[in-house]
């Protein structure tokens, strides 16, 4: 992994080692992608403002997410199908992370079942598509507390598919039903992608979150929150995490960045939740942007795969590497020893 | 039309299947064509705020213009001499609009009469270009409530012919008058030129706006409006709707785009009329912008022709389809049940 | 001239049929060109706001200038060494200036004398760079009145020369002394490079303004003004007129575009004195909103000499007329019979 | 050197006749270069006010930096390594520095020792890493002063070392310790390389610059500053010059341009210090930017040493002449006879 000096190395690597579809998959967004680039380049529109004179001789980047302790603000956002990108899939990703120190989220549509990573000890959450079918989502979300995962993260803003024209072109076929690990349980293959299809969230309300709020002690995060609106109705909910999200740009086109709506949920949440944050976030200076304007964690997603995809798992520990030795070197750059230093005024 | 996943397809298909001059005189627009790439440009500079955990189980973008039940709030402009995209010219379009509820508007420019769009039972408007002879004038109105119009579309943005630059150097030659369906009861060959030549619009006042009313039951829209204060104007004068147009961009180049102006024309109308609007809108999620700041409907000119004259009949449908799912779609993902949903607060 | 179907057309056509050292001395600008390229980009940041229904059946175009009747508020900006561009040099530009009944300024660095263009009828003024030795200053004053020229457009912008990069890499060579037709009655060949030499206005003070007020009948117009402070003072020294420029962006570079500092201007002068303007104009609608912004005319440079020399007399001739014409065509498109009617409310 | 026509020219010669390695280490910055070429595009964003009318006659760009007369308002900012670049070292870039009047900055990872440099009559300021061995440090500062440097540019921004992406992929390897001209007294070669390592900032704070406050009776600079909050507590502890820099983009990448800080730092000084300014400053317009914003003084780094590597002394010398004359006209064009008469009203 000579080559790979940072995560945008790694799109490039990844565009010539996976066939087309697939990487149209992994990096394609919805309609005309507006929203897919611009959650890159809203964070190189901040300019960060250093303090110098600071000892930073000792820098610590660790946190704690839901009181859980990280080794890093930056977790691994939960992705379908890691298949793709490796044999051992969704076992080979949630490994390297803990190996890190560094939180996974599992996928409800993982190529591995969550009881395949039961072993691990690292942190894990695990994101919950609702099904239609009640007693489906309930059996996830107790199977989700009994592998070990330490919070559930409920997607929001998945009511239909985005239209992702890149994945149209390229061909893309979606694998069948039986590709989806945690699926298997509530049937033969002949019904599963009946079952599978039962999963967009049209139905999925407040009121369903209440349900699922009394369903189980985990702590409920809500992922896919770009409003204020949302996010202050969210934390009345009951929620203990509110997640900052466009789905990677797939789902609906022409949403801002989310960096750029991050200020408006933080001060809608009000303290009431922890604030997470994924979309677009490739390096240090990213993380210390999202951290100044109070969120608490942000989450990386197809880089981790592009790097398992190209270098197998010492690609993406090279990749969590990287990251992290950016993080680490922006705090000290910035005057920042600890990522509680890092504050509103740390940003022009 | 495999190929053909949004309406922005069409325009690249159609430059290779139109000869040169027929392309340029459709695609074109005045002078640098500044105002035609800001028409489309500006509605990708909105952003949209989704809201999550809406019931969008049933999504009903159906609406009415001037009472008149629509299926969708995107209808057909009006465009002169669809023959050049069509052997049936504007009986393919109308008829296609007609199949799929949506409202077409007739243009005066017509390569075929209005008669001849007579027996279609979709909504149809007829837009009207004043002639300086009134008597034709009056004749084209009483024509157009004959034949099954609802409304009256008085064009107020064209008092001389704008320069398209473009046009001129692939070399478009306007058909000879017999081209025109709408005005082969005026005159012979040898007189029609002299005929639609009195239709530029250099004479077109209010004092004549107040004689049209007078001469018709037909509801009036007055199309071409950029400025509050002509909105306003044209309330006071009785019309039933205001149009929002810079006649994409082919007459004064250097308008603003029509978007940017919506907000000042709906504030300036104050209730008073229906708001439309056209002007580049290519996608679901422009249309979602519309509707967020005050207009009624959309009306959406070039893609039809280019749909038309690259997949015929068939083409045309499945371009309107395409459009249509994605107004679907992006109602569902911001959270929009119908299109009364749509308000100020899903835009940023 | 087939193909020239605006002014831009003449700077590509001049590229390739004038040698490369001339084109890049008329092109070209100071230093990176920043304020070459800003004087044309800045007009089309501006948008109109057309008014409907206005009886534009006749558009009138003309105006005064200082009194001077002039058929459009679109001058001949002063240029030097015309003679580059054509053999007859400003006889041949005053010329077809003076047939369109356009405003004309004579420059002092002319490759013709003032004294052969005496006998043309059109509007003249006389563009004066003073000389250190004021004697010959006041000789050249005397001999533009005896000329026939009705005004003296002091230019204020050239204490030093600016330095135009592109001109020292194509090799530009500047004439000998003789090549200016105004100096022949001062010197012998011998010693008129020193009497040019004596022309850049590193002297050139308010105190020499009043003493040139008190040397002429003749009204004096400052050119070279870019702000409002400077403007004031020029009426406060009696000016008529004050002619916002950044001599075409060939002084200092970093300059604002003339039309972005046209407001303070119009502003400091609050009506004491007419205001022109030069610098990237280009297109009718640019003409359109200078007089928005309170300009009484604006000065067109580059495209007539490009036009000159690509097309002689017949092309400049076309020039002025393709120019003349767009004018006519925005005024009606705005809604403006007169140029009186042009007000700030036509620009957004 | 004909063809150097401005310091621009020379980065693109540079990288002709340098390796590879060494042009990526002379010309690169941090991570993605965001803020190396925000350095350089912030300056051209700003507009110049000229004033006509004013007597530039003469023009005096002369000035004091902390009391030393100085020929000119742009200094040589420290650089490592000049010996990279010419055969001479930092003995050429001093001589030539000397030659025109123009305030040299002896880095202390030069090439050359600070003692080669004592016999030159140039002003000539000492720019000091602190070494966590503080007998070290204070020698440095001891030998500083004994070779005719007349102050101490504290260098605060480099608490660990900026990561240049650009530098190792071209494979830019350090030179051995020996390769540092004021380390030899220190060690043999055996150890050298621990000294160096000892040089990075991690611990220099407030307390540190009260201690070298205390070591020495030069004035202190302070370098690397960025925020008010630091300008203002580096003159609460008694620095006679705050600097203004982001370490040329090769520290932390997404800092703001350096000019884009400028007012914010030389309101917090509010007089009580010299402010001076380094990074992308190309042309003598950026100079004048920088003294109506309040700056002092600025410095230039990077295009001295292209200029020594692609045209040795001369090259140098005809740089230094190159800028100091953009300087003298920019000053006459805007009608600032002196750097005093240069203000904020210059600006828009």
């Amino acid at each position: 992994m000579n080559t790979v000096l940072n995560l945008a190395d790694l799109e490039a690597l990844a565009e010539q080692s996976l066939d087309a579809a697939t990487f149209a998959y992994y990096a394609g967004g919805a309609n005309d992608e507006v929203t897919l680039r611009e959650n890159e380049a809203a964070w190189s529109r901040h300019r960060l403002r250093p303090r110098v004179m600071v000892d930073v001789s000792e820098v610590d980047a660790s946190t704690t997410l839901l009181g859980t302790p990280v080794a890093t603000p930056v977790g691994v956002a939960p992705a379908a199908l890691n298949g793709l990108a490796h044999p051992d899939g969704e076992v080979a990703t949630a490994g390297e992370a803990a190996r890190a120190g560094v939180l996974f989220t599992t996928s409800t549509l993982s190529s591995r079942s969550m009881e395949d990573l039961a072993g691990l000890d690292g942190p894990r959450w695990f994101q919950l598509y609702t099904h239609h079918d009640r007693a489906i989502t309930a059996d996830l979300v107790a199977r989700a507390a009994a592998t070990g995962h330490r919070a559930l993260v409920v997607t929001a803003d998945r009511p239909v598919f985005g239209r992702r024209e890149r994945e149209i072109r390229a061909g893309f076929r979606w694998p069948s039903a039986l590709g989806y690990g945690n699926f298997a349980p509530y049937a033969d293959e002949h019904d599963m992608a009946a079952i599978t299809a039962g999963l967009h969230g049209s139905l999925l309300t407040w009121e369903e979150l209440d349900w699922l709020r009394g369903l189980t002690d985990l702590p409920l995060v809500l992922k896919g929150v770009l409003t204020g609106e949302d996010a202050a109705a969210a934390c009345d909910h009951g929620v203990a995490g509110v997640w900052v999200s466009n789905h990677g740009g797939r789902q609906l086109d022409r949403t801002p960045a989310t960096v750029d709506v991050l200020t408006e949920v933080v001060d809608a949440v009000a303290g009431r939740a922890e604030v997470y944050l994924d979309g677009g976030v490739r390096r240090g200076t990213d993380v210390m942007v999202a951290l100044a304007l109070g969120a608490r964690a942000v989450f990386v997603g197809r880089p981790w795969l592009f790097a398992l995809a190209t270098g197998g798992r010492e690609g993406l520990a090279h990749a969590l590497a990287l990251l992290h030795a950016e993080v680490e070197a922006a705090m000290a750059l910035l005057g920042a020893p600890s990522v509680a230093h890092v504050r509103r005024a740390h940003l022009r």
